[in-house]
């Protein structure tokens, strides 16, 4: 498997951003081809010391760093990524990688 | 369900980073109550443009964010938190959160 991470930075409008995720985000990034699994951050993402930085974590599964890459070149993938600039004002950080349970 | 997600930066040797991880950490790690799942990264973690600043990204599935915190105030949550004190010289970005499927 792999993963295909989103941290969210904080945006301008927390609750413009969270509405514009739930309604339209979603709805755009499930139709990636070869999305396996898609889970979010549901409420305050924190840390051991209090709260982090972060509005959201994302993890979209695939079943490997190619079929990630295939996705988001792909028209719809597109159309997910380009759906970013227009809600995620304060940023996110993209992270992909093979996974292996241990 | 609920995450508890380790971003480790880069580590001042990181053949011996891995090694430790590997060897001594997972096993630490896995003694944590009420883990469900625990998956890191297989190889280098990378972004849409290129290589990322981490050595690592570990997920640790547990049932919820009550739990995370129960696990990691244990005498096996403790000596594995204590662990990274002596490995992740980079430092790690520990977020923790409860998740939902969409």
């Amino acid at each position: 498997m792999a993963e295909l991470l989103v941290l969210y930075h904080p945006p301008e409008d927390p609750s413009v951003f969270d509405e514009h995720y739930a309604s339209v985000h979603i709805p755009l990034a499930k139709n990636i081809p070869g999305l396996r699994d898609y889970r979010i951050s549901d409420g305050p993402v924190s840390t051991p010391d209090g709260q982090s930085p972060y509005r959201l974590v994302a993890s979209l599964s695939f079943d490997s760093l190619d079929a990630i890459k295939a996705g988001l070149s792909s028209k719809e993938g597109g159309e997910a990524v380009a759906d970013l600039g227009t809600f995620a004002t304060g940023g996110a950080t993209i992270l992909m990688y093979e996974t292996k349970s241990v």
